[in-house]
């Protein structure tokens, strides 16, 4: 008999013997204990799922997807041990730490390859007749199957979002997943969303832009954020011992302790919310062209000149500049009239929706709220940027 | 004691003594027979819910937002009074019938002014010494309170999207409507939503939109809410004695029953939703514009043209040309770095979902299912416009 | 393709293509016409769901169940058919009206047999091979099927307790319907509930239980339920030409169309919610046993008895005994230990559950509010009933 | 302006001044490190909710419960401050540690009286010009106010049935706690529930006696309890260097990690969900009356005989008899016919809940998998208990 969980999302999740046995392993359990939304439940107190419920949720989509494009077997094995494990190759808190782990190793969370192979849950897929490549391959988004797991119009996505909605309290992320997973067909092999959906598809846009927005992007989880990652380099520069391979096999409550005992001031402000406050948080027109486009150790420069002219400590600055805005969700495919579009092509929101998420970037420097008005003035030299008023 | 109300959306609605004894007057009564969503039910079978929760939801969202404004006493009594009865002017059907109500009597649902006072819910707000015009006003939207009940960010709409999202069980209607009604604001006597809150405002007009295409203007609705004008057009038309002031005092069970005794086949073809199918589904592209612009008579004297040359009765053939897409909702303000602005000055999504609506404005042509073909050739011959194939 | 339905319940619903075909036929669009609860909607405003969603949803719990009991083919398509089918014999306000009808004709709303074959619904099911006599057996309990639609573990509870709850926004309803679905079985022949599921056959009797008492029996509903009998009761002895079969018919609108015409009084009370109040109000302890077993016309003589005594027309007092309290529930099945117990033997709890339903027990004399009092006086003397004060 | 805060079940909730400056605290912060649920998360993966998030929903019913009771002024601000602060006496792992600490210190979670006034939330309750031991006293449950935060219809019950509802998806925690809120009362200082409202607190008792069997006692959740107890004794015994003071102020992220460090058999096995299996699970009726009162002593010398004759560590089997069941809901008062009255002499249900109770009692002994039978075996011999069969 099969096994099934109790979801507050999805309800009850039925597990096929290889899910059942991938769930017991260590690989798995470790996303019980990091966050999905890391830095979020600090403006959502609601906000503590973790990775491991989501991994549920997003196998549980990707079972019935398959079931309405009527793929099933080997391929289908594949398919849902990848959606299972999709997040396993996630740091600490997850994206929150990627960046640390990529500048250190050139590898993404979503590279299980060169690890998933001599894990628990390796041995697992091995057991059961199944490739451990073929399935690192569909996390990485490779192949007709992959895009399910990570595309466009991935499960992933329409997890996140209905179960971010639920646990942050905010409607906005409440997309219609069933009718999304019903209504994926494959066209030539791309994945798309078959005719009289232009509608459902603007809306799963239209739900992440929203988040985006208002949770994914609140600045007190940016600043928090920004600490975690400037606390995690440092914790890494430290005499602790760990190096990255460790590091990017803790879970959350190993990061918070290490980050306590070896980088005591961020640790604790992390802990107990005690946030840096924003000094500068500034729109595209008002960031010079080199500054949008500064990176990891331009941005370490700027902190340390910066703090040099507000005479603070330069542990005490943080310089935060988001990558330019891109919209990947655009290229998400619908049949309009029997043929395939771009989303882009077939909907006049997209633009309108690429252009609200340029007129939301910004940039932030914080800094301990006693600095931030000497900060503030320091980067407005420093950087040129122009400080505007924090309403928000 | 106050009496309290479960309602499935807001849960307990406390009601203040006016509203108590409105809601005794057969004026406020009859609503419970008047569905909020009328034919959409067709589409959405859990849609029945009436004008009669919808009217204490508004009123209790109205109740709550006087209470975050600051506003109480006798201008407090007049708006909740107003919120409460701001849909007893709609006929049988509401909005589907308000155009045949119009053309006979120049008045809309929201002008109450007329009659309201010959009411027993007018005795009620002369007992507690508030004064009918003064109610009457606020439903036409009139002055700084007006703005709460009937304007661009008016507790109605928030009711309605979100009461619509529970009982369709179409997500998007889902706002976060504790939030709107929290953070309005009067700026020089104008309601505007408060720093902070462009996405809060966006998040209602995308909702707005959503619902529209899904839900509202679903083309089986539109469909079943077309025959239903004809066939009130001749009801009253008909010899059985029903003029239209009686007519608009009628509620749903009223009309239907003199439907299926009076206009037979359009009533029974209702009542057992066995409706005409569309011969003709053409978007603005596909339609000349004078056809875009064809008033009551025109769709009437189209009508026959093409019923004749298809050899059909000219009961048979439907012409449904709606208005030119409006978007008044554009016009609701946000304060932008502490000055009120119109939306669509201070978001980018304003004029994408001004672009989606003209592209999801359909003009219809209706006919049993066995003379769409003959209709949709005569269409296309009369009208000039070109029909495409109908698939959504 | 198969279609789909959106429900605000259950989510999407699939039809078979015998669904399909059956959900347009007249037999089943008119439940769009029925309420499911009746005179609920007047104490519970939102509670104006239909038989038609309901009898959608009773269809789709039965195919999941059918999906997990491993049956399919000839004997699944019967049963879910009679499952979307199992209220079409209702009469206008669904049980309500059941007593009048069962007292004309000797037949409940279960007993389709003799009607069925002649309906559009029978053809679609000889259309699609299916036989009328076996659907009809199984909509009245009987087989191993039968057991799924009306029995003590049945589908048609499951879903009225979670829909219900839904639309009247009452908690106590919401079950967890898809643990009853997946932990049927049947052992020789019996449906029962797996091992390890006395709670949740306790939850199932609990949430009725509660449901009951806030709910299906709130005494607003009893008192306007009993005024719609008694008007029926008119409506059918009156020279309005309606006879029983026409009147079994009838969908709420013309019901409530015919009432204010040829039985005004009441008719119009109904419609307005202008409802009698009560004047005796008496549990088991206060009523003598002979009174407890009135029959309907012991009924109508008290309420003649009582009128000449207090001096008001007797179509001004409603005397209204329920039956003494059943507990059929507590025959429900659930393997413990390997052997299927009833849970009355099961449980501690089903002791308890029955006193309390027995301690809610109460009989009714209903009047106008001027004439209460004379009323109640009558009453006690008349009935030797006593009445004790009237809070809840 | 007063800061608002999202909550995924009660909205926003918005907080006084005093609550504001309590949340910015280490006292308060600290829980949001702390579980709700510690180890049921293993068994319902969606609940990973913090005493945090229950903290503010109990200050949040507080309020409103003090709203409808029309107290105001100092006494509200003590109670709503001690609302919030009622959890920050836990240990890590909340109820899963209390033991543990009390055998060591002789304090419960809620005695806060002897350090609130040493930490950052007494003073910030000194600079409100609050008293701290009112606000302890409170916690305890003292004087009229206690009743609401620790009572037989205190707001903390009604905060976390329906939170741990929402989080794990168990429907059976859903009460209708704004009517249990509006309807509390003093009456001659006590504590009760309005007229007509036997079935409100009926409801609540079910509520949580189905909650009971299906979350907070769950198998799996009891076996990771005790397991962690065990833990938490042996790392208190080991040279860790930990004392109960400093236990007691830790929180779960630090608990996981010294449980890890140093006792690593059972640390990491509670990490990654890799637990002892029941050996005997046993009833009231299988357990000799002096096993059924065990203390902890007893219990640790009954594993180390069963541990010895089975041939296996003593490390390795844990013997864990929860004490007699307790029913103190069943005080909880309700008005009935004008008189508060304990609801087990207003309600038939009580009696039956208690008998549930009873038979849902169960002593267990644990062991890793593969020595449950040997174990078992012995532990018959050793407490006379009967092992019966393992099936739920």
């Amino acid at each position: 008999m099969m096994k099934a969980i109790k979801d507050s999302v999805h309800d009850y999740i039925t597990l096929d013997p290889v899910a059942g046995d991938l769930l017991d392993t260590r690989t798995l359990q470790r996303l019980r204990h990091i966050k999905q939304l890391s830095t979020v439940r600090l403006v959502y107190p609601s906000a503590s799922h973790t990775r491991f419920e989501h991994s549920l949720g997003v196998y549980h989509l990707a079972s019935r997807a398959l079931e309405y494009l009527g793929v099933d077997g080997d391929r289908a094995r594949h398919l849902t041990a990848a959606a299972l494990l999709h997040d396993t190759g996630h740091g600490p808190y997850g994206h929150q730490t990627e960046e640390v782990i990529r500048r250190r190793t050139g590898v993404d969370h979503d590279e299980l390859g060169d690890f998933l192979g001599d894990t628990d849950a390796g041995a697992v897929l091995r057991d059961h007749g199944l490739s451990v490549d073929r399935v690192a391959a569909i996390v990485r988004g490779e192949g007709e199957l992959g895009q399910l797991v990570s595309g466009e119009l991935d499960v992933d996505r329409m997890d996140y979002l209905v179960r971010d909605a639920h646990h942050t309290g905010v409607p906005y992320g409440t997309i219609d997943h069933e009718r999304l997973v019903r209504e994926l067909q494959y066209q030539d092999g791309t994945l798309v969303l078959a005719e009289g959906n232009v509608q459902t598809a603007e809306s799963l846009l239209l739900a992440r832009a929203l988040m985006d927005a208002t949770v994914y992007r609140h600045h007190v989880s940016r600043v928090a954020g920004a600490m975690l990652e400037r606390a995690s380099e440092r914790l890494l520069e430290s005499d602790a011992g760990i190096d990255v391979e460790r590091f990017r096999r803790m879970a959350d409550h190993d990061l918070l302790v290490a980050l306590r005992e070896h980088v005591p001031d961020l640790g604790e402000r992390i802990e107990y919310r005690n946030l840096y406050k924003r000094a500068i948080w500034a729109d595209l027109a008002a960031t010079p062209a080199d500054v949008v486009d500064l990176d990891h150790e331009g941005e370490r420069d700027a902190e340390r000149e910066i703090a040099a002219l507000a005479g603070v400590d330069d542990r005490e600055v943080i310089v935060e500049v988001p990558g330019r805005p891109t919209f990947t969700e655009a290229g998400s495919r619908v049949v309009v009239d029997g043929v395939p579009q771009r989303l882009e092509d077939a909907s006049e929101l997209v633009s309108g929706l690429r252009a609200a998420q340029r007129a939301g970037w910004r940039m932030g420097v914080y800094a301990p709220a006693e600095h931030t008005d000497a900060v503030a003035a320091a980067a407005e030299d420093v950087l040129g940027v122009r400080a505007g008023s924090i309403r928000d």
